[in-house]
């Protein structure tokens, strides 16, 4: 494909208004604002790119090595119409907040989050996080999904965004690969209990083995925030509350640890 | 116990040595040289205390709710010839690097992280990370441990340091229930192959499904770099290698989760 000039540009001021819209999208408020995202890296690009995402923006650094998957990404944003920025490693470690910055960024539109536009006879196993606070925990919490099979990540009340930097960066392309829908307890619910679904949390009240528990498709496994863990009322709301064996001095698990633990159970049981 | 005034000190100024000397604890190279690490919270630090590990120093907010806990605290501080600093909140806050600080620190000799002060006999399960770069990584591995009753984990080569503040923070506690020893790969082999153990690798090579795979005790479970994962050559020197479902695109967990579902499947697996 022949490469285009029109959509091509070479930046190096700091105060250029496109690097501070860049780096803008760093913040919550601004991502909302322009409904964009930034993701970086050759690999995460490029599992997005093969997902069917193409970056509307794509960011290199002007002193990078030749890599076909980068000429692939190039290829492809031009035939899309999207635009490239070539820039400086130094203003590249500012757009993306880290030291030693990947070679490529891209900047992709925030997807349709509504509990409405999921599909839950897409898979077999949802997951689903109640405030939950640490971008790194959302975005690994992702990347379980994938590896589990998991349709997609439902984020109850306040949590974290997982169109940050960190929870891209965390779920290692996932982002792309999950669904992700963000909504209040009642809504969710509402939706859950609108069709088929089992709701599961890791619980200590009135709990039972979660390895021998009667796990069923579509399983939603809900985990709570990082401090306080569940509000009673979600954990009641719960066809099934599972207990993990706590052997030392503490009675919780990282929140991301806990649903992976549990996420592989749920596969191993719906797959006997 | 009395309270006796002569180790309590009340401190306001942001360039007071001790304050700097505290400060200079979330730098490995000044924990290094001083021996020492901090710890944060009141129930970190109560955790530690029915541990047996008492501050040398407690650090406190001097606007604080009194609590019990904080008393018991500072009584066994007092006892057992400590110091006690008090500071303000914004001084606290830069002693410990969070915005809002936790009412309490304090500092702590650090452990002999020796492979021989290790007793592989304590324990049917150990933990074994290889080049772990990422502190939250290494504090939820601790934590992890902590759960299922492991006895400790065991660092191989260039790890993040599991006494930083990063570390001890997401360790929620279990670094004062977990061994911990560092050593180079050729000394944890010799060290390992001198007793009783079995060594275990999630790996994609010569692998079979980690559900049903014949986990021994003393089990080690070893998980890679967080980038690179393990180097062939330490994956071959496993004695069982083990493959968890990878349903999606990516081929690799969080090296926290994959410790983890390792871990859990090892302790059901030992307790059949």
């Amino acid at each position: 494909m022949a490469s285009s000039a029109t959509n091509r540009r070479h930046i190096t001021g700091f105060s250029n208004p496109t690097v501070k819209a860049l780096r803008s999208l760093r913040e919550k408020k601004h991502r909302k604002a322009a409904g964009r995202f930034l993701a970086e890296g050759l690999r995460l690009l490029t599992d997005a790119r093969d997902c069917g995402y193409i970056p509307e923006v794509l960011v290199l650094a002007d002193r990078r090595d030749p890599h076909p998957l980068l000429t692939a990404l190039e290829e492809a944003v031009e035939a899309n119409g999207g635009e490239i920025v070539e820039t400086t490693a130094d203003i590249l470690s500012k757009i993306t907040g880290k030291d030693n910055p990947q070679a490529v960024a891209g900047v992709f539109a925030e997807f349709d989050t509504s509990l409405a536009a999921l599909d839950r006879s897409a898979a077999d196993i949802w997951l689903v996080a109640q405030a939950l606070r640490d971008p790194g925990n959302l975005g690994t919490m992702l990347r379980t999904g994938d590896a589990i099979g998991a349709g997609g990540l439902i984020l109850i009340d306040d949590c974290a965004d997982p169109f940050s930097v960190e929870a891209v960066r965390a779920s290692m392309g996932a982002v792309f690969t999950q669904s992700i829908a963000q909504a209040r307890w009642e809504d969710f619910d509402e939706w859950l209990r609108g069709g088929a679904g089992q709701l599961v949390a890791a619980s200590l009240r009135d709990a039972q083995p979660y390895r021998s528990a009667p796990y069923a498709a579509p399983c939603f496994v809900l985990v709570g925030n990082e401090s306080r863990g569940l509000p009673e009322a979600y954990e009641m709301a719960c066809d099934l509350r599972v207990t993990m064996p706590m052997k030392g001095r503490a009675d919780s698990l990282n929140a991301a640890v806990a649903a992976a633990v549990l996420g592989y159970e749920v596969l191993a049981a719906l797959e006997d």
